[in-house]
Order: structure tokens, then sequence, then C-alpha cells
């Protein structure tokens, strides 16, 4: 093809890389890059892990694997391609192919014609429209100048207060950070559970419990009303039913993607307010593409339209423009949601749909909660974690799976990935082989459990009942009665307080049907679900009518605080 | 259905599984299991894991993960199933349907009639035909009788002397283990690679070179002469080149499966020698099932009969086997060799084909090697792996994965497992959607650039050579030039030694092409195989006819012993 001048216009995940591989396809290709910031290519998603102290030298998330710093020069000397930082491009005129930028700092004006255009100008926090916004002291944590001046509080103040705003995975992963530098955290959330959106209420509320034991507290269902400030500095944050001291606030309210450029060029904008982009990452103007944190992305498994920033997603998009800039018709195939999150000591994921979200769009879906060890149960480092795997009643596809626990959560995740991306049924993948060898996986992965009861529910053989509907039937119904069936001990040591709770061994059920009366409706709970089960199917073989196992036991129980 | 009367021999993993959701599925069934040992349901993949200590009692390998001994009560209380221990079954009569027995301790005969049989018989380790084989202190590790000799042999003896025959992953696992305690372990190989018919020659290599680090000595190519003992207690190992000191000596040299009760009772053995089994798992007799290390499996890439066995394959063929004699047609899809090991700090495995096998069964496709990060790479405990994927050249199937490494290895292996099950293409499953935080991934997991890397060779973009290949070249060829494109500090610390390497980092190449002469065939190489690559497209551009890049870099480079 005849080289082609390319001006790429944001030099983070996705810009960087369509200039990278452009030069790589097309090495005769000029390439431009034009960031508003005086910071380039930097790894914002390490930003956490530098507060934390994880992560030693600001540097280390601007250098490459080797070890070099990715600067001007970088992409100069290695990969020549021209950077000009603190340029804000002001206007594109898409019938010249021209664009036009200054200098930030020295109030230069540029302008620069392109055969073709990527747009890779990312998205910006949102900000709380409330009294007190502006307040020094609130900051949000997705520019290397947040970090600065984060880290700088962090290292003047020991011990001090900090809230965050935002129970999403950036907020979590800040809460992490601040605790790990001693501070006090609160975080606020204006929905009743951390990852709003993003994960079905029980899986979220582990983390919620999880948050109690490393002593971060919280509000939800939290109406916030305003910053107060003392000399210019925030020092409280008010909402409707409490007041929190704050040496610093943390806004992560989510992110809206920065348009107005391709707004005022008269690009479509998509029906989620990102910019609307083609299987080829083209937008309304087939000379101008799009990526990373600015465009709309297609839903693998809903086929809809979504907005969902995020740095893996960003560098894919970054190939796939690159790839149809130098004449390789590539296409993005989409993305399904998926996403891991570390907090403390536990990790949390998903991929495809919630439950939620798909009752929300009125797919007709049945969900399996599993519990089960990381690793071999007896290896000493293994953990156990829950899987939700939710899958389509007629025609048995997978359509999600959250995973959560102290253990190797997002291999689960990751696999589940793969089988939805490529459309599995239960049956397609049934039986999976899987590596196994106890440091790393009990004999039958838990993932292939998952798969396992799903058939056992799907053919009426597992029985399941939800915490919520257990909770429920607890609260509101006076014909249920529940047995756990776990030992004496581990019932002793904690368990769901209520009249209606008897403790049965799984051993001693045989010779104590007697004390079950048939008439009532039974649910059959355990530690992690598969002595539930077992119970379950004697119960339904000794002729009790109504008979029930509690998904995922009491590993999953959302009210840990309420035990007695 | 009506209850049946269903005879298992063998209470391991395909037996003990079977019996248990017979029970789940039909609780009236009446289940009845026979075992030779006095051993039961134990996890024999974990006894490495005892010897080296990480597992502390031996008991932990026969509980369940709530902490219950599953022992012949645990199955009678608990599961309603009658195990007979130290019963050796004698005789399937076919005809009447019955089955003959006696107890190995008594004496006594038993005789039981079946509805359903349920062969899990296993398998034993191959032996040695060599002289002294039956000498004191020559192990196996597959029964808890050898595993409570072994412990007591490294109890009594502090930095012992420890021969392993055999270099697949019981030995690999067996070495790790008698490290941990301190002994001197020398491990033997007839083949010329670790892992043989497992892993390619280039993957394996970097476990044997991790065994150089951890003190491991090692033989391969290695012809076993005899074992020499005193006073009946093996004290060396005599191999054609070599003497080896030996207070202990433990043979890996795979397993055979047990199939005289099935031979004699006149069922089908298949044409690897173990039991020939439908997709029901049903042997030649219908009414009799098998599973487990006894049966022969199907191969799911290459639709062949294969003898793979495995705890989690016979934990999963127990469930089919149940399915069916309940009434519900399950089938077992068949394995995919999928497998990992841990070696000291790295972690191996595979799933599908490797390219040795895809080669001996004529099956034309091409391997691309690559090596990256498994967490973002600025993250503390972040590690270098490699991964080789093959892929199949008319379909672009995936056919293959292999992953070594200290990091998170098993997970890609895991997602390859997913693909290749579900036959999924390189375009099926380009830029998969996998979970990214920077504790777990790097933004664009190696994986999704494997594939992306499987379509750069494809298009001809990437000129891979393997480095085997290269060092052919290096050796044979007059006209080849490797230019290793690393820092100076890079390569002073280690580069392979040969006249014909030269180092120019990859910032100065633009500058200093005039040092390379255009007609020499030119190798480009780094640490990891992305500046070879971006070396490569320079000179590709600047005219050069013949570059490639080194796959995998110097980190996959098998003769790291041979560097200057």
């Amino acid at each position: 093809m005849k080289p082609k001048r390319v001006v790429i216009i944001g030099a983070s995940a996705c810009g960087a890389k369509a200039a990278s591989r452009i030069k790589r396809l097309c090495p005769a290709c000029d390439v431009v890059i034009l960031d508003q910031s005086a910071f380039i290519s930097y790894a914002a998603c390490g930003m956490p892990y530098y507060l934390s102290g994880k992560v030693r030298e600001l540097d280390d998330l601007v250098k490459t694997t080797y070890g070099r710093v990715r600067d001007v020069r970088y992409f100069n000397d290695l990969k020549d391609i021209a950077v000009h930082t603190n340029v804000r491009a002001l206007h594109i005129d898409r019938q010249a192919r021209r664009i036009d930028a200054s200098n930030t700092v020295t109030g230069e004006s540029l302008s620069l014609d392109y055969d073709a255009l990527v747009l890779a100008t990312g998205a910006r926090p949102k900000t709380l429209p409330i009294p007190g916004a502006n307040l020094k002291g609130i900051y949000h944590l997705t520019r290397m100048e947040d970090i600065q001046a984060i880290a700088l509080e962090i290292r003047n103040r020991e011990r001090g207060r900090a809230v965050i705003v935002g129970g999403g995975f950036i907020g979590v992963e800040a809460a992490e950070a601040l605790r790990a530098k001693k501070w006090n955290v609160t975080l606020l959330e204006r929905e009743s559970q951390l990852f709003p959106g993003l994960l079905d209420f029980e899986i979220a509320a582990m983390i919620r419990e999880h948050f109690y034991e490393q002593l971060v507290e919280t509000e939800f269902d939290a109406g916030i009303l305003s910053f107060e400030g003392e000399g210019g500095q925030v020092r409280k944050v008010i909402t409707q039913s409490h007041s929190y001291p704050a040496d610093l606030v943390i806004v992560a309210a989510g992110l809206a993607p920065h348009t107005a450029l391709a707004r005022a060029a008269g690009l479509e904008i998509g029906q989620t307010g990102a910019l609307k982009v083609n299987a080829h990452l083209q937008t309304s103007d087939p000379a101008i593409y799009a990526g990373g944190d600015l465009a709309e992305n297609t839903h693998i498994v809903t086929g809809k339209p979504c907005y969902m920033p995020l740095g893996s997603t960003a560098n894919k998009h970054g190939r796939v423009i690159a790839d149809n800039i130098c004449g390789m018709a590539s296409t993005f195939p989409g993305v399904q949601g998926t996403f891991v999150c570390k907090a403390f000591d536990y990790a949390v994921g998903a991929t495809g749909l919630t439950e939620t979200q798909a009752k929300q769009m009125g797919i007709d879906a049945y969900a399996v909660s599993v519990c089960g060890f990381d690793k071999a149960h007896y290896y000493p480092d293994s953990q156990i974690m829950a899987l939700k795997l939710l899958v389509e009643n007629t025609t048995h596809k997978l359509l999600g799976l959250q995973a959560v626990g102290k253990g190797d959560v997002v291999r689960r995740i990751d696999v589940a990935a793969a089988a939805i991306r490529l459309g599995a049924a239960v049956q397609d993948i049934l039986h999976l082989d899987m590596a196994y060898a106890p440091p790393f996986s009990p004999a039958l992965d838990v993932f292939v459990t998952a798969l396992n009861v799903a058939q056992n529910v799907k053919s009426g053989l597992m029985k399941p009942v939800t915490a919520g509907e257990a909770k429920k039937l607890l609260d509101e119904d006076e014909s249920v009665l529940m047995v756990d069936v776990r030992s004496d001990l581990e019932f002793r040591r904690a368990h769901i307080g209520s009249s209606k709770v008897v403790n049965i061994p799984l051993d001693e059920l045989h010779a104590r049907l007697h004390e079950l009366p048939k008439d009532k409706k039974i649910v059959c709970v355990c530690l992690l679900g598969l002595r539930g089960f077992s119970a379950q199917r004697i119960l339904d073989a000794a002729g009790y009518a109504d008979v029930r196992t509690l998904e995922g036991g009491m590993f999953l129980w959302p009210w840990k605080d309420e035990l007695d």
C-alpha cells in the first residue's frame, strides 16, 4: 500500500498501540501522536498499586518490560513515531482532512494533514454536581497528575482519613491502597452494593463482608449532599445520614467518554453516549477511526451497544485500527464485560451477563451457584471460592460467570470468557479437560462442577434455593424448616439465627428422619452446597415433597453479620 | 427406574465417585465397592506433597473438604454404600452377572450378584526388567504403602541420596519433594528430555534448566543397566555411562492399566492396551462399565484412542458411569491431554497436541512461541512465561498449547483447553475479552498475544525461526548473521557465544543499518521476541531479503548453559 500520514489524538493505550502497530505493518507510514498531557503511554490501571506501595516508582508505570521509559524520545528513536505532548486538538476539518491544535504550554498553533485520523481521546471521570466539588483534596484516580498529588497527601499525613465515592473497581482498589498506608477509609456508594451493575448482590456482598474485616467503613444507598471545607481544603463529606471527616476524597463515580472533539466534527454518537464505530472501528467518517475509552463497543452476548472502558480493550482497539489503516481488513469482535478486581485478599470478577442484567433485559435464564476450592483442598494455601453461572433456558448457552474468593478466581473467569465467546452450551463443554495437579486445581475443577450442577438443576435433580429466596422464606413463611447438615462443631461456630433452623449432621440424617415433619418446606444447608444436595436427595427419596438445597451454602450467605 | 444392584471394583477416584453419584441419583440402588487395598478413596496425586511436607498428615489425603476421613464408615454412614477393603475380585461370570472375590487377609470368599458392574481397577506402575529390580529401597509412587515407606526412609536419613527413574510428571514431582527434604537427587530419563511425549523439547528444556538451579542432577538418554545392592538393600544405580549411589530409588516409568480381570472375562481391549469403552463408558459387555486409569480414552483433537491416566479424568468417568447406570444417557467427550505440573518455582503444562505429536501424525500445522508476563510487568511478583501455540495450517484451528514459566501458566492452558474443546480457529477467538487487572494479567494477555502472533506469522508479517533452527543456522550456515537488539547491558550479561552474533540495540538500528550486509541471512534476537520482531520489520522495510525473528527470544533459548 501507499504510505499514509496518520495522525493519532491521544498517546495512551489505544493511541500508542495503534501507532506502534502501524509502524510495524508499514514502516514507511508517517505517524504523529498528539496528547494534551505531559504524560504519555502510562499504565493508568497500575496507579492504585503505586499508591499502596506495591509499585515502587511512578516511573515503573511508564517503562517497557525491559525497563525503558516510554517517553517522546522512546517513540521517536525506537519506533520512528513523532509525539507532541501538551498539545490539544481543537478542530477536525473533515473535508480538508486536517486537524488544528495548539500547545497548551507555549500557546503555539499547529495544523496537521492526515490520510487517516485516529481518535483515542479517552474518557474523563464523572464529577459530582454538589456543593464543594471544587475544594482542594478532592481527586479522581485517572491521571498521573492525580496520583502524584494523592501520593504527596499520603506521604505528608500519617493515618489520615480518606472518603472514597463510588464502589466500582477503581473505588475498591483505592480503598485497598489507602488501607495499605494505614489510612482510615470510608467508601460511599449510592447503590445498595459494591460493583453495582457489574455483579449480582450476593457475589458483591462477599467483598462487602471482607471490607468489614479490613476495617473499611461503608455506607450504601448513600445520598451525598455536599463536601465541606476549611480554607479551600476539603474537611468533611456530608451524606443524607452522616457526616464523615475527610483529609482526602477520591471520586470514582464512573467515566464519561471525551466526545467533544468528535461531536464538534459531526461524527455520529452512539446510544450509550460514546462514539459510534463499526466493526473496523471506523467512525461515521471512514477516514476517522476511534478506539479506547472514547468508543462504544458491541456486547458479544447481547449484540447490543455498550460502554465498557477498559485498558485491555483499548489495546486491542489499537491493533485493529492499525490493521485497517494499513489495509488489513481486521474487525473487533466486541466485548463481553469481562473484568477482575483485587480487593485485599479477595479477587472478584465476571464475564458475560449477571443474573440482574439478564432479568432487566428479559432474557430467560437460570443461575446456579457453586462453592469449591481453587486447588486440591488439602494443599496448604487452597482457598474456597464461589462461582455463579448463568445459563440460557432454551439453548443452555452459557451467558455469564461471576466468581469471588481468596483463591484463583481469574482462571475460571477466563475459561468461561472463552466458552461464552465461542457460544458454548453447557453440554458442549461438559467434562472439560482442564489442567489438574494438586498445587493448581482440585481433581474436578469448580468450573467443571458448576457445569455439572447446571445439568443437575436442569434435570430437576437438584432443587436450588438462593440465599435471597431462603431468607425470604425464613422471614415470611411459617411452613419452612431449614436443616443445617453440617457437623455439630461447624454449626455451633456460626449458623443462621432462627427458630426455623435445626442442625442434623448429614451422617445422622438417615437415623433422625422422624424429627423432620413431612408437611414442611425443607431447605438443606451446609458449608459449600454439596452435603446440602446429598441431604436433599435423601429427603427426596424418603418422600418429602418440597425439599431444596441452599446454593453455595453458608459460604455464600450474604448476611454473615447477622449469624448466631 | 427400578433400583439396581451395582458392584464397583476399585474404591479410588472413579469407583468412589461413581458410587456416590449413583446414590444421589437413585438412593434406592444397592451399591457395593470392593477394593484389594486397605486404603480407599485417597488422593494419590497429593502423595508427592506429603513427602515434601507441604501436606502435613497422610490423613489429609483421605479427608473430605470438611475434614471427615473417607473410610469404610464414611461411605456406609453418610452415603449408604458398602465398602469391602482387602478384597480382591477374582472372576467375573458375565452370564450369571456375578463376581467372585476373596479377602486377602482372612482368606474368606465372597460372591456378589450385579445388575451393573463397574471396573475401576486402575493402573499399576511399570517396573524395569533389569537385575536388582526387586531390591529393598526401590519404590513406586502410586500407593499409600509406597508413600508410607518412602516417608519413613526420609525421616530416618538426613541428606540421603535418591535416584528417580523417569522424567514425567511423577518423577519431576518426586524430585521436588526430595529436594525439599534436602536429599541429593538424580533423575534418569531414557529419552533426551523431561516430559517425553508430553512437551516439545524447548519447552521441557526450561524445566531442565531450572533443575540445574535446584541442584537436581540429570542424565538423559540414560540406559539403565541394573540396580546393585548390599544385604538386599539398593545401594547403586548403574547406567551405561555412570554409577549413582542411592539410598532410595523411585521408579516413575509410566503406568500400565490393570486389565487382568477384564481380559480374563473376555472384555475387548483397545489398541492402546487399555480397556475399550464406548462413549457411555460401557465395555464390550453392556452391563459392565469401566473408567479411570483402566480405560482407554478418545483424544478430542485427533479422534483416536489414547491412554492418558489422570485423576481428573477418573472422577469425570465416575460421574458418567453413574448417570448411565441410573438411566441418564450421559456421554464422556474424551480427553485432550491437558496437564499441568509444578516443578519447584516453575509450572509447566499443555493441552491438545505438541508440535512433535502433530509431526508424527502427519498433521499439517505451524507453531508460534511467545513470551510475556503473567501479570502487569510492573506488578511486584510478575513473571515471564513462554507459550507455544500449535495451529492447523488449512483450518487455522487451535491444536495445542504448551506453557512454561514461574507465573500463572495454568490459566492460559485452561483457556486454550476450552477453545480447543470447542473447535475454535484463531479468528474465532482473536481479541478474546479476558479478565484484566494489573495483579492478575497484562493489558494484553499473553494468550491473546499468541493468537495475534499466529496471525502475524500466517500473514507473512512475522517470519519466525525456532531456537533449534537458529542454532542449526549458526552451526552450519556461513551466511548467517544474528543481530541481538537488546541493550548493551542485557547483551553483556549473557548472549549466544558465536562470531556470527552482533549487538545493535533496537534504538540504534536505524542509524547503524550500514553495519549489516544485505547478502546475509539475518536472525533478530531479543529477550522475549517483541523487539526482535520490530527489528525484523525495520530490516524488511530497509530492503533486507531474508530476515527472521528468533521466537521466544533468549528466554526460550534452550542452551543457556552454553551462553557467553
